[in-house]
Order: C-alpha cells, then structure tokens, then sequence
C-alpha cells in the first residue's frame, strides 16, 4: 500500500491541546511520505467524512503545522454526532468507506472521547466485513478524563491546571475582601458524568485554610444541611469560603441540582449553572454575600495555561498513532502507561478498541474524601503529575499568537450526501 | 521627622497587581530605613485603621515581600468602606489621627480606586486642620481603568489582557463546535459604569472573523432588534458568535439587563448575570444553541496572565509613592504619564488628589465604532500597549507559587473603637 492516503479527524468537544495530537499526527505523517500520500483532515470531524468535505494538509505550511501545537480548538473543525449500530446505520458507514475508497485512504486516525473511540472501531469492523483495507487507530481526547485503560486522556491536564490555578487566585482575592464584602466564592466546573474536573481544583488546597474549602462532587449526592453546616463553619473559621462546585451536581434522586430550579416558586429552570443556585442557598439560609464564576469553555480552551505535559502526551499520542498505524497495527488506540508517580515517568501503549469502546471511568470513591468535600491524598497522587509544567504559547501583541490554517478543500469525487442519511 | 513610621492600606476591590504596588512600596521604605522606621500595613484598608488593627510589616521576610510582586489578591486585606463628609463623620477621622499618633505615623499611603483617593485628600486635609503633620499619597488601583489623569490605572492592563485571551480562546473553541453543536459564545466582564474591560476584548479580534464578533457596552443603550440581526448575519456569515458583554449592560430607560428579569414572565430576577439572559434572548429568537462563561474574580485575580506593563507600572507607582512622600509632597497620587504609544513608553507624573477625588472617567464614546458593537483604532492604540509583555509567576507543583504573608499584628495602644462609629 505505497502511496496510500491518511485522514485524521476531530470529534466531540475540543481541548486546549487536541490540536498538540493533530500536530503529532501531521509532523509523522510528513516525515513518513514514503508510506503516506497526502493527509486528510476531515472537516467537522465525522460530519465532513460522510459529506466528503475534506481538507488537503499539504497546502498547510511547517511553521503553521508546528504552530498546532499551541493552538486551542480544533483547527479542522469538530463535531457531536455519535453513528449508530452497524445495522442501523449501515448506509452511514457504507457512505464512509465509500469516501474513502474514492480518496484512497488507508489509514484512519480519529481523535475523540469515548463515543468516538466506538465509532472508529465499528469503522473497522465494518471496512474489513466490505474487503475495504484500512487501519483505523482511535486517539484519545477528552478534558473529562474518562477515558479507560489511559492514565488520563490528553485535554485533561490543562483544564485540571485551570481550575486549579483559577480558584487559587479568586481564594485569594475573596479572602482580601471578606472583612466587609463578599465572604462566599465559588467557580462551576465542567463535568457532567464525573467529578475529575472538580477534583483537580482541589490540588490549590496545600496548606489549612486554602482554596478551595469544598468541592461539591457529582459522585456525592448533594446534602444541602451537611453543605451549610461546612460553608458556615469555614466562614467563622476562615472569614470566607471558597467553593468548587460541578455542573454535575445531584441531589439524593440523582436530579441535576441545576435542573431543579431549587430557588424558583414557579417552578422555573434556571437559565444555566449551578452555581448560583448553590449561591443563592447560601444567602438565603446564612445570610453571607457572594459572587461566582461559571468558566465553561474557558477552561477548555485555555492553552495559555496548559500544563506541559499534557501537551507532551498529547504529541506523543498523535505521533504514535501514525507509527502503530505503519507498524500494521489497527483497531487500536495508543494510550498513556503510568510507570512512576514522583517523579511522573510515563510510556506510550496501547489498547484494543474493543475494550476501550463505551467505557467510561469515573472518579474513585477513594479518591474523595469521608465527609464528601475534599480529596484524598490518593487523588493528589494520581492528579498532581497531569499538571506539571508550564508550556506557554508565543505571544503577539499581548496576546497568545495562535495559528488559523488555510483548511483548502479537496475536490469532491462522489455525488453529494444523500438527504436520506444525513 | 526620622524615626517616624509609615502605614500602608488597600482599598476597594483587588487585582492581580496591588501587591505588586505594595512589594514597591515596602521595599523602597525598607531601603530609606534611615527616614522610615517602621511600615505598618492595615489589616483590611481603612477598617484596620479605624480599629487600630495593624500588621508590622518588618516581620515578613525580603523574600516574601519579593514575591507580593507575582501574588494577586490582597495582601494585608482590603475593605469596602466609604469615609462620608468631614462634618458627617468627625468622629471617624479623629479615630484615623488618633491611631496615626497612637503610632507614631507620619506618611500614610492609600492604594486604591477614586473613593479611596477621596478619603485620602480628606484625611491630608483633616490631619492639618488638627495640625497633625501626616504626608498622605494616594496610590491607584482599579481594574475598571476609571481613574483621571493617569494613563491608566494598575489592575486593569491584566484584567484586559485576561479578558482578550480568554475571548480569543474560547472562540476558537465554539468555532470548531458551531457546525453541529454550540453557536454562540458569550463572555460576561466586569464593568458596572464603564467598558474598559469589554473594550479590552476587542482587541483580540484582528482579523477578519476573529472573536470577539461583538461587543456590548455599558455606554451603548441595548438595541435588541439590531443585536439580534447582528448576531444572525454573523453565524450565517462565519457559522458562528462570540460576543462579549459588559455586567453594566443597559436597556435605553438605563435599567440594567441584568436586573430586567427580561425572560421571567413572574418578574423575577435573574439569579446573576447578564450573560444568561442575552444567551436566552438568542434562544429564543433565532434557536442557536449557546455556551456562556461569567470570569466574576477570575479576571481580576488572573496573575498567572498578567500584563508586564501593568506589574512595572504597579510597582513603580508603590516605589515612586514613597520617593515622592519622602521628597516633601503630600495630597497627591502618583500617576502614569504616557510619552508614546508604539512603541510604549511612560514615566511616573503625579496629580493633586483634589483632581482625582471622585471623578470616574469612562469609555469614551470615540473608542466605539458608529454600530456600537466594537472598538475603534483610537481605542486600540490606548488598550494595546497596556496588555504588552508576560510577567508569569513561578510554579510549584503545577500551580502558581504565591506567597502568604504572616501579618503579624502591633500590639494596640488604644482603647477599642467606641460602637457609635463601627
């Protein structure tokens, strides 16, 4: 299969540094040219394979490849759309292998969470039931960390140094003013099915009195009396509390506390975030003024923060699915392999999709402490590494230089997308 | 006056560089120990002073009055406390000169916003009314940049900065969401009189289709309908939104959005923000799917983002403050003077604090383009220069390594502060 093409895609949300993997797998693929054509990329991950909108990365410079490595978002483009079983969305997958038959790809390299990796391996079940030769290799992805077999997934890393960072700098500033004004602060952090985001936040807790006080895990069913006690008592002890709440926060029939509409009489959802609902119980049952902050994509995007090595294992990761992928392996995906804590040691290893495929991990019980509020030396150990070093972009102007690619599309080859499986 | 003694205090809400001031103020009265005897700082600004609450600052060490320069928040405590007229609290002043000379303190330096310099000018003209001889110099602090006569006021380079990198980021992020998933981006900032902050974003957008797409003012009457039409060309145009938007946002009657209850048929307020409520108006006038983000204290916290001007501008306002006290000068506050724009060069001026007491000067409207939703050229050769440089703190475990101080307290001298003027 000399001269054979390669697409790489990005699917689900974006990271502050998938584009680190997508600059791992281009930077491989070049250097290999011998085995691999032209890369690929599809835009709009999935989306833009079916639709055969791809884009040539031939046209994309060494300096703009290298600059992924900096980049937030998803340069080609993402996407949230999850293919079904084999039988019920054969059209789909067959609509799949007929882009690339038609563009000559061989190699299929698709950079998404748990959802993804399931796609990428019915891609490669599929292909090989229809004769068609392509070696498909998932690469992980995702700032929830619930990826399994992976000793994180990249993404993870610089979110978890932002929320950390983030409430260590707001506890100070809500500590300088707590005398006279607002005694009560607390961030939301993303985390819909589990609570590593918010368990990472509680890595600025070093010393007695630092932020954050607690951490509200949706691991623990919210116990509103236990709560109030706790923010009290900080409050009387400290002169303030800082909070770190998860937008996955339930209470005890497993109902999204932001969903509740706790507060409102009428019945009302809240127009988005717990955190002010978690502010307002506050206020009104101890009286104590607040402020909060709601980071949302943020904390996804900031690549000015990112933690070193997350943006190394995700190089690595891209760089390495091109690798297995020429060393004939498929429906794979290389993974992170924990060899030591202090100091972090780490290799590259992989996994079979079929075990990775719709498996999700969430935080150990072990890692949160008894009373449900902090986290356990254990978490430290295992999170703490996932932060270290700083990794900063160039900058221009004051601000973060980041790169915009060309993104040219190929000529299609195929008749559009039939509006029956769109 | 040698071996007199000198008190330093912050006032108002904190930034990521008022300790930078404080680490100028300290170190250069640490290096005229010859005129200077003892820095106290209050605890909690003006309230410590009333309270006779003070903190001698010679039991911190060199080092960690070195690292205030890179630690955000409130070192010693800040307050929200407005002294009143000289005749409507009397009483209160006394209690300042009383402590003052309880204490042997003779320069009295106030680092804060314009109702800080305010009480500053009263105290300096209070003190000699009693014939008390004090040397009281306001220094600057704000991050709404809302002070006269100084180019700008330390604080807020660094919020900008943050505000701009965060916008930048996350529209990266929704622009790699948008095809199948989010569309609008909104960031709320701080601002409630004036839009500094959310002009400072603008300055993120250099290009063509560049976040922020646009921007709401405080100084522009919110015009729903345009907006709206706004909001749709730009996602038919770039498949995507990002808008920022200023907590000071008004309706034309000048109510703000926030507090309109726009969306809640009950009238009920919104919990906070004003992010959710122009997200919802979205919703449900054009159907886009929405993210929203509220940085609140984040913003201002954000040292790990700091501007390098700011920090040198910040500590050279808390350094020249003492020169300027111990060269005879009193009534005054330090300023920033600027001499060019590209490339940016300033030195240190000062201005009368009866010039500067309580007037607040905001965007101007020139710095808005004739559409009301972004920033002209003149707005962004004032902004650019101040967002200039990286200033970063050094890390320890992955996080920003700041400094608490010990804040050992004096022993008092006086009687504890009589109930009637709590």
């Amino acid at each position: 299969m000399s001269h054979s093409n390669a697409l790489y895609a990005q699917s689900g949300g974006v990271t502050a540094v998938i584009n680190a993997t997508a600059c791992g797998v281009i930077q491989t693929a070049r250097a290999h040219a011998d085995r691999i054509d032209t890369l690929f990329a599809a835009r709009n991950g999935i989306i833009g394979v079916l639709n055969e909108d791809l884009i040539d990365t031939r046209h994309e410079s060494d300096a703009d490849i290298a600059a992924l490595r900096h980049t937030p978002g998803g340069a080609f483009g993402s996407c949230r759309h999850k293919l079904g079983t084999l039988e019920k969305d054969r059209a789909r997958y067959e609509r799949l292998v007929e882009v690339f038959s038609a563009h000559n790809i061989r190699y299929f390299f698709y950079n998404g969470g748990g959802d993804s990796q399931d796609t990428t391996h019915k891609i490669a079940q599929f292909s090989r039931s229809l004769g068609y030769e392509i070696t498909c290799i998932g690469i992980p992805k995702t700032i929830d960390n619930d990826l399994p077999l992976t000793d994180c997934s990249p993404g993870f890393g610089s979110a978890a140094k932002y929320v950390a960072t983030s409430i260590r700098e707001a506890g100070l500033d809500v500590a300088s003013m707590c005398r006279t004004s607002t005694k009560i602060f607390i961030l939301e952090v993303m985390g819909r099915h589990s609570g590593w985001l918010a368990a990472a936040s509680g890595l600025a807790a070093e010393h007695e009195g630092d932020a954050p006080h607690l951490i509200l895990f949706p691991e623990v069913p919210f116990d509103r009396n236990a709560f109030l006690q706790r923010v009290d008592d900080c409050v009387k002890k400290h002169g303030h509390c800082a909070i770190v709440v998860s937008e996955g926060l339930r209470n005890s029939d497993g109902q999204f506390i932001s969903e509740t509409g706790l507060l409102d009489a009428f019945g009302h959802h809240q127009l988005g975030g717990v955190a002010p609902i978690i502010a307002q119980l506050i206020k009104d049952a101890l009286g104590y003024k607040y402020h909060w902050a709601l980071s949302d994509y943020l904390q996804r995007s900031a690549r000015h923060l990112a933690s070193h090595n997350d943006v190394l294992q995700a190089y690595a990761l891209g760089e390495h699915a091109v690798k297995l992928a020429l060393a004939g392996k498929t429906a794979i995906m290389p993974i992170i392999v924990r060899d030591a804590s202090a100091p972090y040691r780490w290799h590259i290893g992989e996994a079979s999709l079929s075990d990775v495929a719709n498996v999700e991990i969430g935080l150990p019980r072990d890692f949160i402490t008894d009373d449900g509020f902090g986290i356990t030396e254990k978490c430290r150990t295992q999170i703490s590494p996932l932060i270290q070093g700083e990794d900063y972009p160039p900058y221009r102007n004051g601000l973060p230089d980041y790169v915009r690619l060309k993104n040219i599309s190929v000529v299609k080859k195929l008749t559009a997308l039939p509006e029956s499986i769109k």
